[in-house]
Order: structure tokens, then sequence, then C-alpha cells
């Protein structure tokens, strides 16, 4: 039987932990080849780069792995991967796992769910993770063991066309963790975003910040509630952005004004 | 009557004619306040910058209209809008007008439609708009035509709550033109991404290019099909990803392998 072949990438750069839990877990499951950006590229969503050259740096390459670098955003590290590096296309794509959450309205600007997104527009299962702690340090070990499950599953089960997954893993103890749950994107929006400060010569600067607002009311269906119970949470996600609810009513309109 | 209040951002910098073509339309609907990236920022998706602070110049400012440009992405430029620079909530915002097409999957890789989708996060009617011609010296009468159809149309009507529209017109005179017609966001995917280059110092580097490749085998109701009939598309777009058909698929799933 041929042996698999798993492409990974992450956001958080070359030398995050949960980048290398990831590659620790998905080793037992195939030939790893790893293309990230070769800086952190937090909050950088679904970009490309259409104005500066990219480049390729190859780290480590060994029958049974390949690690590379791109000078560029997530999103570029996974089309490179896909279009130059691998000679076959993977079995599955996978992302992470992202030091800090991207529940909810969070997986519109993270690079770690640009890189599942891509890999589904390519028709390749993907799988993005992220853990609920965003320090350098965070401990994975919860993570490791719910890579696993969902890596399994995924393989054996496969997934509809176009889709992905968001995998969100919550910051506790394997001994505290209650189980898997699949759910539905929690609406709301981030506010009080920016803190203003004053540089040494007096002019203005803003730095991003803020809190989640969740507006759904403690609904049970979405992936902030299974989080707050200590669940991980998935969901499926696609790139189709169409409000098919909308079609018929704006198709009513009289566009002759 | 209290006068409307228009925020207008776009991705292809504060010199951009499709931006001033907007903004030209846009004045005879109310107050309007510009607040764009100071370069360009084409392919830049929904990110947001975290480890840079941001910095908000003010370039104009009068009773009827005001201009601002930011150090960051079209979505920090609105970000930065609704939060810093507004006192009040805008009755729409508008975002483009885009030099170069954003239908089908470009929707996901758009600064422009980036903005859109903020605004609709927020809770604001938005609409972005885009031209199927990237030159810098584009003609944008007919665009100018179809953005006071389409603001009229959704000023009257309102739009669904967090959805925005992504509305591209094709590069014809308005004698050619054939209408507008509501449509579904085309599925396919970029191919044959990247040229290789050699450097002067015989190192290899890549540009990002390639050709959109349609999934969609002529179906009529996508907004590719409208626009290759000289229509306009208008694609009602929502930020929640989740696909709600495989929730119950994977709900059936065992993870305790």
């Amino acid at each position: 039987m041929k042996e698999r072949l798993i492409l990974i990438s992450n956001d958080d750069g070359p030398h995050a932990l949960g980048l290398h839990s990831l590659i620790e877990v998905a080793k037992d499951f195939g030939r790893v080849v790893v293309v990230v950006s070769d800086t952190g590229q937090s909050g950088k969503s679904h970009s490309i780069t259409m104005s500066q050259p990219l480049r390729i740096r190859e780290v480590e390459k060994t029958e049974k792995h390949a690690f590379y670098t791109v000078n560029g955003t997530p999103v570029d590290s996974i089309k490179l991967g896909l279009d130059q590096i691998l000679s076959e296309t993977p079995d599955i794509v996978l992302s992470g796992i992202n030091h800090g959450s991207n529940a909810a309205v969070s997986v519109i600007y993270s690079g770690t769910m640009g890189v599942a997104l891509e890999a589904a527009l390519h028709g390749i299962p993907a799988i993005g993770f992220s853990l609920l702690n965003h320090k350098p340090d965070a401990d994975f070990t919860l993570s490791k063991i719910v890579v696993r499950k969902v890596l399994h599953s995924v393989l054996n089960n496969g997934l509809a066309p176009n889709v992905a997954l968001n995998v969100n893993i919550p910051d506790v103890t394997p001994e505290a963790f209650k189980g898997i749950r699949v759910c539905r994107q929690t609406l709301g929006v981030w506010s009080g975003e920016f803190e203003k400060r004053i540089d040494p010569r007096a002019k203005e600067y803003f730095w991003m910040t803020g809190y989640f607002e969740n507006h759904e009311n403690g609904n049970k269906d979405t992936d902030e509630y299974a989080l707050s119970q200590n669940l991980a949470s998935i969901v499926p996600v696609k790139p189709d952005f169409t409000d098919y609810k909308s079609i018929e009513m704006i198709k009513n309109w009289n566009f002759e004004q």
C-alpha cells in the first residue's frame, strides 16, 4: 500500500511548539512535508503576496520527512507546497497547531485557517487545529490526543468536497477534557479594538486589541459554547461565502433607478 | 432628516481612479468619510496588523467630506474608521471600486471584500464593487452607473443582518451592458500559480500568477457566467464559513479511536 502524503503548514513560523507537536503526531500517519512561513504570520487570513517575489528554502529533506520555509504568507506557503514543492497531490493538508483560539469569527482572520481553506479550494481534505492558549510554551499534551483522534477519523471517513475542519481545543488537561463536539461557527464581532498610545515624538499610534462580543446568548450548538464546556469543537467550513438565503430576496429588487 | 453617513475604503490605495469614482457617486447619497490604506493592498484578504503599531493620517476634512489614510491593511482601515475616526455608526460601508475582478473565489483573497465582510460582521450594510479591468486608467463610466443603481436599491431595501454584496462589473461600455443579475459564487480554483525565475545571483524566485479554473461547466446561476454575458453580478456574501450540510455527517463519526 502506498504511503500517505501529509502536507503541513501553520501561521506561527517554523519554530512554534504547536507546529512541532502536529508534526510529531502526523508522522505516525504517513510521510510528512512541512512548508511554512519563515516568520510569524498571525492574522494574515487568506492573504497572498502579489507584489514581491517569493523564495523557498529547503531546511531538511530525508526519505521520510521534508521541511521548507517561504518568505510569504501561510497561503503562499501552501500554494508553493502544492504547485512547486510536491510532485503529487497530498492525501491531506494539516495546519497548526495554532497558539491561540480560531473559534467563532476568528476563523476569518486566521492564517491557520487560510491554509485549510486554500487546501479545500484545491479539493484536498484539510484540518486546521488551534489550542486556546497563545503562549509560546503552551502545553500541547491534550492537543496531540485530539489531533490523533480527528486525523484518524478524517482519514477513515473523508470529507465532503471543498470542506475543511476548524478544530479548536480547550486549554485543559486530558483528565478535565470532556470530548469532541461538531458545531457551527459562533456569530459575533471583535469590539473595543484599539489601544491608543503616544510615541516619544508626541504622535498618536494604535495597537490592535479588543475582546470578542458573542452574539449567540449561549446557543449550545456553537463552537464557543462547546469550548466553554471543556469540549474540543469541530466546525466544518467551506470557501463559498454566498448567502443563499439572500439571493431570492435581492432578485425582487428593481435595479432600474 | 438626518444626512446619511457613508464610510468608504478600498485595497488599491488613496490615489486609485476606482476609489475616486466611487466617492464621486457616493457624495450624491450623503456625507462621505474615506479611510484607506496608504499603499496598494491587493490580495490582503481579511488580514489584520497585530505586530506593528498603526497610525492614522488626516488628509482632508471638511463639513461634507473627510479623507484619512492608515499604514495597515484594508481591514485595519475599516476597523480604525469604525472604532476611532467616526463617532457614530455609518449607514453603509462601500469598498472599491476595485481595479480587477473579485468574482468567483477571488472574493476570498480580496482586500476590497475583506472591508465589506468586516462591515457585515459589525452589522453594517456593505457593498464591495469591482471592475473587470485591472489597469490604473480603466474606464469607470459603466461602473459609476452600476454603483448608483445598486447603492440606491440597498439604501431603499436594506440587507439581511451580517450580509454584504460582492458586485462585479463587466469591462464594457454602457451601450453593451445587459443589466444586473443576482448570482451565487462560482466554484473553482486558481491553477498554475507560479512563474519561476532566476535572479542575477543564480537563485530561484517565484512570482504569483496563474489562471482561474472554473469548476462550474457553464452553470448559469454563477457570477462568472453573468459577467461573460455582459451582465453585472451581485453575490450576497456572509462571514459565516460553516458548512451546515457537513455537520450531521460528521456527528456520526466515532472519535474514540
